[in-house]
Protein backbone atom coordinates (compact mmCIF):
# COMPACT_ATOMS: atom_id res chain seq x y z
CA UNK A 1 0.00 0.00 0.00
CA UNK A 2 0.95 3.41 -0.68
CA UNK A 3 2.39 5.21 2.29
CA UNK A 4 1.59 9.44 2.24
CA UNK A 5 1.69 12.22 4.74
CA UNK A 6 -1.94 13.25 3.45
CA UNK A 7 -4.60 12.32 6.21
CA UNK A 8 -6.76 9.55 5.14
CA UNK A 9 -10.72 9.83 6.86
CA UNK A 10 -12.87 7.58 7.28
CA UNK A 11 -17.10 8.22 8.01
CA UNK A 12 -19.10 5.13 9.48
CA UNK A 13 -22.91 5.17 9.44
CA UNK A 14 -24.57 2.68 12.17
CA UNK A 15 -28.06 1.62 11.26
CA UNK A 16 -30.63 0.50 13.13
CA UNK A 17 -33.60 0.98 15.20
CA UNK A 18 -32.25 -1.23 18.14
CA UNK A 19 -29.42 1.12 18.85
CA UNK A 20 -31.54 3.82 19.10
CA UNK A 21 -34.04 2.24 21.39
CA UNK A 22 -31.22 1.58 23.52
CA UNK A 23 -31.81 -2.29 23.19
CA UNK A 24 -28.88 -2.80 21.39
CA UNK A 25 -25.48 -1.61 22.68
CA UNK A 26 -23.19 -1.02 20.01
CA UNK A 27 -19.87 -2.48 19.21
CA UNK A 28 -19.37 -1.82 15.88
CA UNK A 29 -18.44 2.29 16.68
CA UNK A 30 -15.42 0.97 18.94
CA UNK A 31 -14.03 -2.37 16.07
CA UNK A 32 -13.86 0.18 13.28
CA UNK A 33 -12.28 2.85 14.68
CA UNK A 34 -9.26 0.68 15.97
CA UNK A 35 -9.51 -1.15 12.48
CA UNK A 36 -9.19 2.21 10.58
CA UNK A 37 -6.37 3.28 13.42
CA UNK A 38 -4.03 0.11 12.11
CA UNK A 39 -5.23 0.99 8.73
CA UNK A 40 -3.43 4.84 8.74
CA UNK A 41 -7.37 6.00 8.43
CA UNK A 42 -8.82 8.26 10.62
CA UNK A 43 -12.47 7.59 11.73
CA UNK A 44 -13.65 11.77 11.03
CA UNK A 45 -17.63 11.10 11.81
CA UNK A 46 -20.29 8.71 12.67
CA UNK A 47 -24.00 9.03 12.66
CA UNK A 48 -26.46 6.70 14.37
CA UNK A 49 -29.32 6.15 11.84
CA UNK A 50 -33.30 4.52 12.15
CA UNK A 51 -34.42 2.03 9.42
CA UNK A 52 -35.40 4.92 7.18
CA UNK A 53 -34.84 5.35 3.90
CA UNK A 54 -34.33 8.98 3.51
CA UNK A 55 -32.32 8.94 6.77
CA UNK A 56 -30.07 6.55 5.54
CA UNK A 57 -29.87 8.51 1.75
CA UNK A 58 -29.01 11.43 3.88
CA UNK A 59 -26.50 10.16 6.06
CA UNK A 60 -24.47 8.26 3.30
CA UNK A 61 -24.52 11.56 1.14
CA UNK A 62 -23.40 14.54 3.11
CA UNK A 63 -20.69 11.23 4.92
CA UNK A 64 -18.78 10.26 1.36
CA UNK A 65 -18.79 13.90 0.26
CA UNK A 66 -16.25 14.71 2.67
CA UNK A 67 -14.52 11.66 3.39
CA UNK A 68 -12.10 9.39 1.77
CA UNK A 69 -14.07 5.96 2.66
CA UNK A 70 -17.62 5.57 3.89
CA UNK A 71 -18.88 2.49 5.90
CA UNK A 72 -22.34 1.19 7.08
CA UNK A 73 -22.86 -1.35 9.97
CA UNK A 74 -25.96 -3.38 9.71
CA UNK A 75 -29.54 -3.68 7.53
CA UNK A 76 -28.03 -6.06 5.15
CA UNK A 77 -29.99 -9.17 6.25
CA UNK A 78 -32.67 -11.06 4.90
CA UNK A 79 -35.90 -9.63 6.34
CA UNK A 80 -38.31 -6.49 5.93
CA UNK A 81 -36.22 -3.84 7.92
CA UNK A 82 -33.13 -4.28 6.73
CA UNK A 83 -32.90 -1.41 3.91
CA UNK A 84 -29.57 -0.52 3.58
CA UNK A 85 -29.05 -1.74 0.12
CA UNK A 86 -31.89 0.05 -1.52
CA UNK A 87 -31.32 3.14 0.72
CA UNK A 88 -27.14 3.40 -0.69
CA UNK A 89 -28.18 2.37 -4.26
CA UNK A 90 -30.84 5.22 -4.08
CA UNK A 91 -28.27 7.34 -2.59
CA UNK A 92 -25.95 6.92 -5.37
CA UNK A 93 -28.47 6.53 -7.79
CA UNK A 94 -27.71 3.36 -9.16
CA UNK A 95 -30.63 0.54 -9.59
CA UNK A 96 -30.43 -2.47 -7.34
CA UNK A 97 -29.59 -5.91 -8.97
CA UNK A 98 -28.99 -9.95 -7.82
CA UNK A 99 -24.76 -10.42 -7.56
CA UNK A 100 -24.61 -13.90 -9.37
CA UNK A 101 -21.81 -15.09 -7.05
CA UNK A 102 -23.62 -13.77 -4.14
CA UNK A 103 -26.49 -15.73 -5.29
CA UNK A 104 -24.08 -18.87 -5.38
CA UNK A 105 -22.24 -18.49 -2.21
CA UNK A 106 -26.06 -18.33 -0.43
CA UNK A 107 -27.22 -21.21 -2.59
CA UNK A 108 -24.34 -23.38 -1.13
CA UNK A 109 -24.46 -21.86 2.60
CA UNK A 110 -28.68 -22.74 2.66
CA UNK A 111 -27.86 -26.46 0.42
CA UNK A 112 -28.63 -28.72 3.26
CA UNK A 113 -30.63 -25.30 5.74
CA UNK A 114 -34.11 -25.66 3.50
CA UNK A 115 -31.98 -23.70 0.24
CA UNK A 116 -32.32 -20.57 -0.60
CA UNK A 117 -36.34 -18.11 0.01
CA UNK A 118 -37.70 -14.84 -1.02
CA UNK A 119 -35.89 -13.50 2.08
CA UNK A 120 -32.33 -15.27 2.01
CA UNK A 121 -32.19 -14.19 -1.67
CA UNK A 122 -32.62 -10.18 -0.80
CA UNK A 123 -29.27 -11.03 0.81
CA UNK A 124 -27.54 -10.99 -2.85
CA UNK A 125 -29.01 -7.70 -3.81
CA UNK A 126 -26.32 -5.28 -4.37
CA UNK A 127 -26.52 -1.66 -5.84
CA UNK A 128 -25.33 -2.30 -9.44
CA UNK A 129 -21.55 -2.13 -9.94
CA UNK A 130 -20.77 -3.64 -6.36
CA UNK A 131 -18.29 -6.06 -5.55
CA UNK A 132 -18.51 -8.65 -2.87
CA UNK A 133 -16.67 -8.51 0.54
CA UNK A 134 -16.24 -11.95 2.02
CA UNK A 135 -18.32 -13.28 4.90
CA UNK A 136 -16.53 -16.20 6.47
CA UNK A 137 -19.30 -16.63 9.42
CA UNK A 138 -22.56 -16.79 8.30
CA UNK A 139 -22.85 -16.98 4.35
CA UNK A 140 -24.07 -13.61 3.58
CA UNK A 141 -21.10 -11.45 1.77
CA UNK A 142 -20.55 -7.58 2.87
CA UNK A 143 -20.97 -5.25 -0.26
CA UNK A 144 -17.73 -3.05 -1.57
CA UNK A 145 -18.82 -0.48 -4.37
CA UNK A 146 -15.81 2.00 -5.11
CA UNK A 147 -14.57 3.54 -1.04
CA UNK A 148 -18.25 2.56 0.41
CA UNK A 149 -18.30 -0.73 2.55
CA UNK A 150 -21.58 -2.25 3.52
CA UNK A 151 -21.10 -4.89 6.53
CA UNK A 152 -22.74 -6.69 8.43
CA UNK A 153 -24.53 -5.36 11.70
CA UNK A 154 -23.53 -8.13 14.02
CA UNK A 155 -20.34 -7.73 15.66
CA UNK A 156 -18.76 -10.99 15.05
CA UNK A 157 -19.43 -10.98 11.29
CA UNK A 158 -18.46 -7.26 10.77
CA UNK A 159 -15.00 -8.19 12.53
CA UNK A 160 -14.52 -10.99 9.97
CA UNK A 161 -15.55 -8.43 7.19
CA UNK A 162 -12.68 -6.15 8.25
CA UNK A 163 -10.30 -8.76 8.48
CA UNK A 164 -11.07 -9.51 4.88
CA UNK A 165 -10.22 -6.03 3.70
CA UNK A 166 -7.10 -5.85 6.31
CA UNK A 167 -4.53 -4.19 4.05
CA UNK A 168 -6.97 -3.04 0.82
CA UNK A 169 -6.97 0.37 1.38
CA UNK A 170 -4.68 2.89 1.28
CA UNK A 171 -4.13 5.19 4.11
CA UNK A 172 -1.74 7.60 5.34
CA UNK A 173 1.12 7.40 8.49
CA UNK A 174 -0.87 5.75 11.24
CA UNK A 175 -1.15 7.70 14.16
CA UNK A 176 0.84 6.82 16.77
CA UNK A 177 -0.01 7.04 20.73
CA UNK A 178 1.42 7.12 23.84
CA UNK A 179 -0.60 6.78 27.48
CA UNK A 180 0.78 7.68 30.76
CA UNK A 181 -1.57 7.82 33.64
CA UNK A 182 -2.08 7.49 37.62
CA UNK A 183 -4.55 8.48 40.42
CA UNK A 184 -4.41 12.24 39.49
CA UNK A 185 -7.44 14.71 39.07
CA UNK A 186 -7.14 15.89 35.45
CA UNK A 187 -8.58 19.28 36.98
CA UNK A 188 -5.18 19.71 38.66
CA UNK A 189 -3.15 19.58 36.05
CA UNK A 190 -5.37 21.10 33.12
CA UNK A 191 -2.69 23.88 32.56
CA UNK A 192 0.43 21.50 32.16
CA UNK A 193 -1.58 19.45 29.36
CA UNK A 194 -2.80 22.45 27.66
CA UNK A 195 0.95 24.22 27.38
CA UNK A 196 2.69 20.68 26.56
CA UNK A 197 0.37 20.41 24.16
CA UNK A 198 1.12 23.76 22.86
CA UNK A 199 5.21 23.04 22.99
CA UNK A 200 5.17 20.08 20.84
CA UNK A 201 3.77 20.87 17.50
CA UNK A 202 1.71 17.92 15.76
CA UNK A 203 0.76 16.50 19.01
CA UNK A 204 -2.18 16.15 20.92
CA UNK A 205 -3.01 15.39 24.22
CA UNK A 206 -6.40 13.60 25.15
CA UNK A 207 -7.41 13.51 29.03
CA UNK A 208 -9.87 10.90 29.98
CA UNK A 209 -10.97 10.97 33.67
CA UNK A 210 -12.16 7.72 35.46
CA UNK A 211 -13.39 6.77 39.10
CA UNK A 212 -11.88 3.60 40.53
CA UNK A 213 -11.84 2.01 44.04
CA UNK A 214 -13.57 5.08 45.21
CA UNK A 215 -10.41 7.39 43.72
CA UNK A 216 -10.41 10.15 41.16
CA UNK A 217 -7.92 9.92 38.21
CA UNK A 218 -7.12 10.11 34.65
CA UNK A 219 -5.21 8.57 31.79
CA UNK A 220 -3.62 11.17 29.10
CA UNK A 221 -3.05 9.88 25.79
CA UNK A 222 -0.77 11.70 23.36
CA UNK A 223 -1.65 11.08 20.02
CA UNK A 224 0.82 12.11 16.57
CA UNK A 225 2.12 10.35 13.12
CA UNK A 226 5.62 11.40 14.05
CA UNK A 227 7.60 9.23 16.29
CA UNK A 228 10.34 11.64 17.78
CA UNK A 229 7.37 14.06 18.18
CA UNK A 230 5.34 11.91 20.05
CA UNK A 231 8.13 10.56 21.93
CA UNK A 232 9.70 14.14 23.16
CA UNK A 233 6.13 15.26 24.19
CA UNK A 234 5.55 12.19 26.69
CA UNK A 235 8.86 12.51 28.11
CA UNK A 236 8.22 16.58 28.65
CA UNK A 237 4.40 15.57 30.05
CA UNK A 238 6.40 12.58 32.88
CA UNK A 239 8.38 15.53 33.59
CA UNK A 240 5.54 17.85 34.40
CA UNK A 241 4.20 15.01 36.36
CA UNK A 242 6.89 14.17 38.63
CA UNK A 243 7.84 18.30 39.11
CA UNK A 244 4.13 18.40 40.16
CA UNK A 245 4.49 15.70 42.79
CA UNK A 246 2.29 12.89 41.13
CA UNK A 247 3.12 9.39 40.76
CA UNK A 248 2.18 7.65 37.27
CA UNK A 249 2.27 4.93 34.99
CA UNK A 250 3.38 4.58 31.22
CA UNK A 251 0.86 2.27 29.72
CA UNK A 252 -1.61 4.38 31.50
CA UNK A 253 -3.74 2.38 34.43
CA UNK B 1 -46.35 15.94 32.56
CA UNK B 2 -49.19 16.86 29.47
CA UNK B 3 -49.22 13.51 27.34
CA UNK B 4 -50.07 13.73 23.47
CA UNK B 5 -50.22 11.81 20.94
CA UNK B 6 -47.64 13.95 19.05
CA UNK B 7 -44.14 12.17 18.44
CA UNK B 8 -41.60 13.98 20.69
CA UNK B 9 -37.93 13.58 19.55
CA UNK B 10 -34.71 13.61 20.70
CA UNK B 11 -31.08 13.82 19.06
CA UNK B 12 -27.71 12.90 20.94
CA UNK B 13 -24.27 14.68 19.89
CA UNK B 14 -21.08 12.23 21.55
CA UNK B 15 -18.29 14.60 21.49
CA UNK B 16 -14.91 13.67 21.87
CA UNK B 17 -11.86 11.95 20.07
CA UNK B 18 -11.61 9.01 22.77
CA UNK B 19 -14.82 7.49 20.83
CA UNK B 20 -13.57 7.82 17.63
CA UNK B 21 -9.96 6.69 18.06
CA UNK B 22 -11.98 3.28 19.23
CA UNK B 23 -10.14 4.27 22.69
CA UNK B 24 -13.16 4.44 24.55
CA UNK B 25 -16.00 2.43 24.15
CA UNK B 26 -19.59 4.80 24.09
CA UNK B 27 -22.11 3.90 26.74
CA UNK B 28 -23.86 7.15 26.92
CA UNK B 29 -25.64 6.17 23.12
CA UNK B 30 -27.52 3.01 25.01
CA UNK B 31 -28.09 4.89 28.32
CA UNK B 32 -29.91 8.15 27.12
CA UNK B 33 -31.85 5.99 24.47
CA UNK B 34 -33.07 3.87 27.32
CA UNK B 35 -34.07 6.70 29.55
CA UNK B 36 -35.53 8.74 26.49
CA UNK B 37 -37.68 5.69 26.16
CA UNK B 38 -39.23 6.06 29.70
CA UNK B 39 -39.39 9.54 28.87
CA UNK B 40 -41.90 9.05 26.10
CA UNK B 41 -39.09 10.69 23.52
CA UNK B 42 -37.78 8.72 20.25
CA UNK B 43 -34.27 9.11 19.88
CA UNK B 44 -33.58 9.59 16.48
CA UNK B 45 -30.56 10.78 16.03
CA UNK B 46 -26.84 10.04 16.46
CA UNK B 47 -23.40 12.05 15.35
CA UNK B 48 -20.33 11.26 16.77
CA UNK B 49 -18.00 14.44 16.73
CA UNK B 50 -14.21 15.02 17.24
CA UNK B 51 -13.11 17.40 19.69
CA UNK B 52 -13.06 20.07 16.60
CA UNK B 53 -15.36 23.09 17.08
CA UNK B 54 -16.81 23.84 13.86
CA UNK B 55 -17.54 19.94 13.93
CA UNK B 56 -19.66 19.93 16.80
CA UNK B 57 -21.21 23.42 16.13
CA UNK B 58 -22.24 21.49 12.75
CA UNK B 59 -23.86 19.18 14.58
CA UNK B 60 -25.71 20.66 17.42
CA UNK B 61 -27.43 23.02 14.61
CA UNK B 62 -28.41 20.29 12.14
CA UNK B 63 -29.50 18.28 15.26
CA UNK B 64 -31.80 20.67 16.93
CA UNK B 65 -33.24 22.40 13.87
CA UNK B 66 -35.31 19.31 13.94
CA UNK B 67 -35.99 17.44 17.02
CA UNK B 68 -37.65 18.00 19.94
CA UNK B 69 -34.71 18.07 22.18
CA UNK B 70 -30.57 17.40 22.05
CA UNK B 71 -28.26 16.25 24.35
CA UNK B 72 -24.80 16.59 24.26
CA UNK B 73 -22.28 14.28 25.85
CA UNK B 74 -18.72 14.53 26.84
CA UNK B 75 -15.72 17.80 26.74
CA UNK B 76 -17.44 19.63 29.92
CA UNK B 77 -14.67 19.03 31.86
CA UNK B 78 -11.51 21.10 33.44
CA UNK B 79 -8.84 20.57 29.80
CA UNK B 80 -8.02 22.36 27.17
CA UNK B 81 -9.51 19.14 25.38
CA UNK B 82 -13.10 19.65 26.84
CA UNK B 83 -14.59 22.32 24.16
CA UNK B 84 -18.51 21.56 24.26
CA UNK B 85 -19.14 24.97 25.55
CA UNK B 86 -17.79 26.84 23.72
CA UNK B 87 -18.71 25.52 21.11
CA UNK B 88 -22.24 25.47 21.91
CA UNK B 89 -22.31 28.95 22.88
CA UNK B 90 -20.71 29.88 19.18
CA UNK B 91 -23.70 27.24 17.36
CA UNK B 92 -26.27 29.50 19.36
CA UNK B 93 -24.97 32.78 18.98
CA UNK B 94 -23.90 33.63 23.01
CA UNK B 95 -21.45 34.31 24.95
CA UNK B 96 -19.53 32.17 27.39
CA UNK B 97 -20.10 33.77 31.44
CA UNK B 98 -19.10 31.82 34.40
CA UNK B 99 -22.53 30.99 35.96
CA UNK B 100 -22.30 31.81 40.02
CA UNK B 101 -23.84 29.09 41.46
CA UNK B 102 -21.54 26.67 39.47
CA UNK B 103 -18.97 28.49 40.96
CA UNK B 104 -20.39 28.12 44.49
CA UNK B 105 -20.91 24.10 43.24
CA UNK B 106 -17.55 24.20 42.62
CA UNK B 107 -15.76 26.18 45.54
CA UNK B 108 -17.74 24.05 47.54
CA UNK B 109 -16.41 20.63 46.22
CA UNK B 110 -13.17 21.69 46.18
CA UNK B 111 -13.12 23.12 49.44
CA UNK B 112 -10.45 20.42 51.10
CA UNK B 113 -8.84 19.65 46.94
CA UNK B 114 -6.73 22.16 46.63
CA UNK B 115 -9.64 25.10 45.96
CA UNK B 116 -10.70 26.58 42.83
CA UNK B 117 -7.66 26.96 39.89
CA UNK B 118 -7.97 27.64 36.05
CA UNK B 119 -9.30 23.88 34.68
CA UNK B 120 -11.51 23.73 37.73
CA UNK B 121 -13.24 27.33 36.51
CA UNK B 122 -13.46 26.12 33.11
CA UNK B 123 -16.20 23.85 34.58
CA UNK B 124 -18.21 26.68 35.98
CA UNK B 125 -18.67 28.05 32.57
CA UNK B 126 -21.68 27.64 30.29
CA UNK B 127 -23.32 29.03 27.36
CA UNK B 128 -25.34 32.83 28.64
CA UNK B 129 -29.18 32.27 29.84
CA UNK B 130 -28.07 28.45 31.02
CA UNK B 131 -29.48 26.75 34.08
CA UNK B 132 -27.56 23.94 35.84
CA UNK B 133 -28.48 20.00 36.05
CA UNK B 134 -27.60 18.82 39.14
CA UNK B 135 -24.27 16.21 39.15
CA UNK B 136 -24.81 14.30 42.42
CA UNK B 137 -20.90 12.34 41.53
CA UNK B 138 -18.17 15.15 41.19
CA UNK B 139 -19.23 18.55 41.82
CA UNK B 140 -19.18 20.09 38.13
CA UNK B 141 -23.11 20.60 36.61
CA UNK B 142 -24.33 19.59 33.68
CA UNK B 143 -25.97 22.23 31.63
CA UNK B 144 -29.34 22.88 30.67
CA UNK B 145 -30.19 25.82 27.65
CA UNK B 146 -33.89 25.50 26.63
CA UNK B 147 -34.37 22.02 25.46
CA UNK B 148 -30.01 21.78 24.89
CA UNK B 149 -28.72 19.61 27.44
CA UNK B 150 -24.89 19.66 28.04
CA UNK B 151 -23.90 16.16 29.73
CA UNK B 152 -20.80 14.34 30.90
CA UNK B 153 -18.93 11.96 29.08
CA UNK B 154 -18.13 9.76 32.06
CA UNK B 155 -21.02 7.46 31.81
CA UNK B 156 -22.09 7.00 35.73
CA UNK B 157 -22.09 11.14 35.92
CA UNK B 158 -24.23 10.98 32.65
CA UNK B 159 -26.63 8.75 34.43
CA UNK B 160 -26.76 10.97 37.79
CA UNK B 161 -27.69 13.41 35.44
CA UNK B 162 -30.54 11.92 33.73
CA UNK B 163 -31.66 10.96 36.69
CA UNK B 164 -32.13 14.64 37.90
CA UNK B 165 -33.34 15.22 34.36
CA UNK B 166 -36.33 12.52 34.78
CA UNK B 167 -40.09 13.44 34.61
CA UNK B 168 -38.97 17.52 33.60
CA UNK B 169 -39.41 17.00 29.70
CA UNK B 170 -42.58 16.35 27.75
CA UNK B 171 -42.81 13.26 26.21
CA UNK B 172 -45.42 11.90 24.12
CA UNK B 173 -47.30 8.38 25.19
CA UNK B 174 -43.59 5.75 25.47
CA UNK B 175 -42.89 3.53 23.04
CA UNK B 176 -44.21 -0.05 24.02
CA UNK B 177 -42.17 -3.24 23.21
CA UNK B 178 -42.93 -6.61 23.76
CA UNK B 179 -40.34 -9.30 22.75
CA UNK B 180 -39.71 -12.97 21.19
CA UNK B 181 -37.14 -15.04 20.45
CA UNK B 182 -35.98 -18.29 19.94
CA UNK B 183 -33.40 -20.39 18.10
CA UNK B 184 -35.03 -19.37 14.86
CA UNK B 185 -33.17 -17.92 11.97
CA UNK B 186 -34.69 -15.22 10.57
CA UNK B 187 -34.09 -15.87 7.11
CA UNK B 188 -36.86 -18.85 6.78
CA UNK B 189 -39.62 -16.32 8.39
CA UNK B 190 -39.05 -12.94 6.78
CA UNK B 191 -42.16 -13.36 5.23
CA UNK B 192 -44.00 -14.12 7.99
CA UNK B 193 -42.23 -10.98 10.26
CA UNK B 194 -43.19 -8.78 6.72
CA UNK B 195 -46.87 -9.74 6.36
CA UNK B 196 -47.31 -9.71 10.12
CA UNK B 197 -45.91 -6.31 9.98
CA UNK B 198 -48.26 -5.15 7.18
CA UNK B 199 -51.08 -6.48 8.88
CA UNK B 200 -50.85 -4.32 12.53
CA UNK B 201 -50.72 -0.66 11.57
CA UNK B 202 -48.80 1.17 14.01
CA UNK B 203 -46.54 -1.84 15.08
CA UNK B 204 -43.11 -2.01 13.65
CA UNK B 205 -41.09 -5.30 14.50
CA UNK B 206 -37.13 -5.48 14.47
CA UNK B 207 -35.27 -9.14 13.80
CA UNK B 208 -31.97 -9.10 15.94
CA UNK B 209 -30.41 -12.31 14.68
CA UNK B 210 -27.54 -13.76 17.21
CA UNK B 211 -25.16 -16.67 17.31
CA UNK B 212 -25.03 -18.48 20.43
CA UNK B 213 -24.09 -21.86 21.61
CA UNK B 214 -22.85 -22.25 18.10
CA UNK B 215 -26.80 -22.00 16.82
CA UNK B 216 -28.41 -19.01 15.16
CA UNK B 217 -31.42 -17.77 16.67
CA UNK B 218 -33.13 -14.32 16.89
CA UNK B 219 -35.45 -11.70 18.56
CA UNK B 220 -38.13 -10.08 17.41
CA UNK B 221 -39.18 -6.68 19.02
CA UNK B 222 -42.76 -5.77 18.24
CA UNK B 223 -42.96 -1.78 18.85
CA UNK B 224 -46.43 0.72 19.13
CA UNK B 225 -47.25 3.38 21.15
CA UNK B 226 -50.60 1.15 21.69
CA UNK B 227 -51.19 -1.77 24.13
CA UNK B 228 -54.01 -3.10 22.00
CA UNK B 229 -52.16 -3.33 18.78
CA UNK B 230 -48.68 -4.53 20.23
CA UNK B 231 -50.49 -7.47 22.08
CA UNK B 232 -52.84 -8.44 18.88
CA UNK B 233 -49.65 -8.55 16.80
CA UNK B 234 -47.60 -10.02 19.29
CA UNK B 235 -49.96 -13.18 19.43
CA UNK B 236 -50.55 -13.31 15.53
CA UNK B 237 -46.85 -13.59 15.24
CA UNK B 238 -46.57 -15.97 18.01
CA UNK B 239 -49.29 -18.12 15.74
CA UNK B 240 -47.37 -17.48 12.56
CA UNK B 241 -44.37 -19.42 14.46
CA UNK B 242 -46.49 -22.21 15.47
CA UNK B 243 -47.76 -22.77 12.48
CA UNK B 244 -44.43 -22.80 11.03
CA UNK B 245 -43.45 -25.43 13.73
CA UNK B 246 -40.66 -23.10 15.79
CA UNK B 247 -40.51 -23.22 19.61
CA UNK B 248 -40.35 -19.46 20.55
CA UNK B 249 -39.70 -18.12 24.24
CA UNK B 250 -42.08 -14.61 25.08
CA UNK B 251 -39.51 -12.04 26.51
CA UNK B 252 -36.96 -13.57 24.01
CA UNK B 253 -33.75 -15.73 24.90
Amino acid sequence: MAMSQRIFTAALVVIGDEILSGRTHDKNIAQVASWLQVQGIRLAEVRVVPDVEERIVEAVNALRARNDYLFTTGGIGPTHDDITVDAVAAALGVAVVIHPEARAILERYYVDKGGLNEGRLRMARVPEGAELIPNRMSGAPGIRLGNLFLMAGVPHITAGMLDALTGQLEGGAPLLSETVGGFIPESEIATLLRDTEKAHEGCQIGSYPFFREGRVGSNFVIRSTERTALDACMADLCAGLDRLGFAWTAGGI
